[in-house]
């Protein structure tokens, strides 16, 4: 009661760090909730800015992130700025392509690019720099003087790099992990070709060549960003355009008239090749005071088409916390760490699985055959035996549930494979 | 060549940052190879400081210890200072205790507690924060004024908090874990009884109690430190002296008339009980002018007795590469990083391992048997089963040979099992 008492008199302040997806999305959440909400952002409001090539990977917005979207009612105005993927498309080494379906019909992810669109319920201040002290944000304006804002929560939304982790790095009993994987990644774009998309658009394409691979998200404006995933010895190696041309021609020769040869050549150069880092900590609380959500909390490797919806995920599930503890942050941090780090772990390690996974058995009959008697042991038992990547794209299961779920669904299928063989 | 003309001409500097025992034993080997070496230490001159009690767990100094004092020719002054451990001393909860050797007879690890003893080849300069650069050392001083010190090669040996490692977090594709473990630590001491040890000097005394345990290790004085490590949250149970004597009624018994009841009541206060983290991160260099070494590069948790050892191994490790490639630091660094990294992380991973092993199994007769079964195989056939902990503690076989064969041993005992049981 005291509570919401002080809540009348005067609304208690979040203070989210980072202006990014998570941040942004959360800063909604907050606001919806009645709480002054000012969110902090480093860099030029993404909205002005101009779109940053080769440093973003796409995103695929599936059922998680697309609820948290619905709970403060902008869902259907990002959906209509993406591009429904069905499934992959496997670019064979011959130039020939199958597809892979994801689930059951309708259940499609999206292809999402530029989507900073967030009607932002908060004042979006711009500043240089922002670290968080326990009971106030210290933000350093441009000109270099210090400001200290004294927020009720801090809200940690600022990425895989975050200051605000910084912090906790400080104190004792903090666990952290940062593990960079050998490759390395770079974005090259495939033009439209006479106006239209230079593939079929509704798909993930993907050209597994075991130790490295290609994907390719379609665009709304019909080109598609294809990212080459290589370990950075590999990239490394290949110093001149004739290299690139010479490499493409072996592994990815149906790109070559796609994305052209003189693009090939000058965009293979532009950038060099981008680390991808998998961070896990916990807890992701100091006290009442702060909170880390998104990839502050849990960057993951983007090979399961997670980061943004387990970002999203947070700000659901610390909303429907703060619904559950009549917003008492003394209740809430302690459990959303409780109930969240063994989530955001399972997906990380998901992901992480994925990547080998992408790489190698994308390709093999084994793995083909193994999806195939997944998806028919659901249609034959669709509440028994629910495929992993489902209950991860298409369902809000608790990622450590899917997982534990997973690996009895495993057992299962092998006590049939024995059955079978009888 | 010119390598040599210009250490002829000019000595390159070494600036090792830390004067714990890592940092002051790597100085020793710098300086015999004819290095200027200058040593960065925040903390006051060990040699003239007073015991901190409470704050050190006791030290077992065993075979790749004293190989490295060898080489710098203090092994015999620091055994001189030591007290043989020849076996663990299992204590049950009725108060009878009975030994479990080591290995064979001779072989033996030292409780060392203050070693601190090194002959100082190097300048030691006290000073009150040490950070680095690239290629120089930023060093405080206590009025806080900055001096700069360009040295060749910076040596960061500052412990598991190593503000060198700081460094290394801020450029990209460092991998870096800390892992606190939900045990703490406490020392209590136990005094002489009629001028002798109150029990069996030469044994490392155990307590195994499945969650918790105590171990106690003899000091030259003829004391003992007690060590009581347990989950924190049982530490914060105990809130009263009499809460403490009746827990060490019910665990310990024999020891309350050793430590005395008074002693008991106000030592468990004097101090809350210590965490425990285990830092793992790779590379161990920043191109050919920073590398870390002991605690700062991998910290362990105290369970195998290992982290000192670890640590001196780290200084004859790079000391022979040294003399492999010349003193060429942009060879000697990779290839430290290269060979150490995964022997390093073995012995983390042991001693996690231990901490489980410790506390659970030494109890249980199952692991007596495989002792014994260890102890006969290795009798038998002395060149082909060598029982794990033989040659961690009293060989140089590399940590993670070590780790793969004992796996492999295992194997070999399990088939014999099987057949034995035919």
């Amino acid at each position: 009661m005291e509570e919401s008492t002080s809540r009348t008199t005067k609304k208690k302040l979040v203070a989210v760090v980072g202006g990014g997806l998570v941040g942004s999305l959360n800063a909604c959440f907050f606001a919806k909730r009645g709480f002054d909400v000012e969110v902090f952002e480093i860099r030029e409001d993404i909205r002005k800015a101009k779109v940053v090539r080769g440093r973003s990977i796409n995103l695929a917005l599936s059922h998680r992130g697309r609820q948290a979207l619905k709970h403060v009612g902008i869902e259907e105005k990002i959906v209509s700025q993406g591009i429904p993927m069905q499934a992959r498309m496997i670019h064979s080494l011959n130039g020939k392509q199958y597809p892979i379906p994801y689930g059951r019909k309708g259940q499609v992810s999206l292809s999402v690019n530029n989507i900073a669109t967030f009607s932002y319920y908060a004042i979006c201040r711009l500043t240089e720099y922002s670290t968080m002290r326990l009971s106030y944000c210290c933000v350093f304006r441009p000109d270099g003087s210090k400001v200290q804002i004294k927020a009720d929560l801090i809200v940690g939304c600022d990425g895989a790099f975050s200051a605000t982790r910084k912090q906790f790095l400080r104190r004792s009993r903090f666990n952290y992990s940062q593990t960079y994987i050998p490759h390395g990644y770079m974005e090259l774009t495939m033009p439209p070709v006479n106006g239209e998309f230079a593939m079929k658009p509704n798909y993930l394409h993907i050209w597994p060549r075991n130790t490295f691979m290609m994907i390719a998200l379609p665009n709304l404006d019909r080109t598609f960003t294809c990212t080459l995933f290589m370990p950075f010895e590999d990239f490394e190696k290949i110093t001149t355009g004739d290299e690139v041309i010479k490499f493409f021609q072996k592994y990815f020769p149906d790109t070559i008239p796609l994305i052209g040869v003189d693009a090939l050549k000058r965009d293979y150069f532009r950038l060099p090749a981008q680390a991808m880092v998998s961070v896990k900590c916990s807890p992701y609380h100091i006290d009442d005071k702060c909170v880390l959500m998104g990839d502050a909390a849990h960057a993951v490797v983007p090979f399961y088409g997670q980061g943004m919806n387990a970002g999203f995920e947070d700000c659901i599930v610390f909303d429907e916390m703060m619904e559950q503890f009549n917003e008492d942050f003394s209740a809430v941090l302690p459990e959303y760490s409780r109930v969240r780090v063994p989530d955001d772990h399972a997906i990380a390690d998901l992901a992480m699985y994925n990547y080998i996974e992408m790489r190698a058995h994308v390709n093999s009959k084994w793995f083909l055959f193994r999806k195939h008697v997944d998806n028919l042991l659901h249609f034959l038992m669709p509440k028994t035996i629910i495929p992993l990547y489902t209950m991860v794209t298409f369902t809000r299961t608790r990622y450590h549930e899917a997982v534990q779920r997973w690996h009895w669904q495993n057992k299962v299928r092998s006590f049939l494979k024995i059955y079978a063989s009888l």
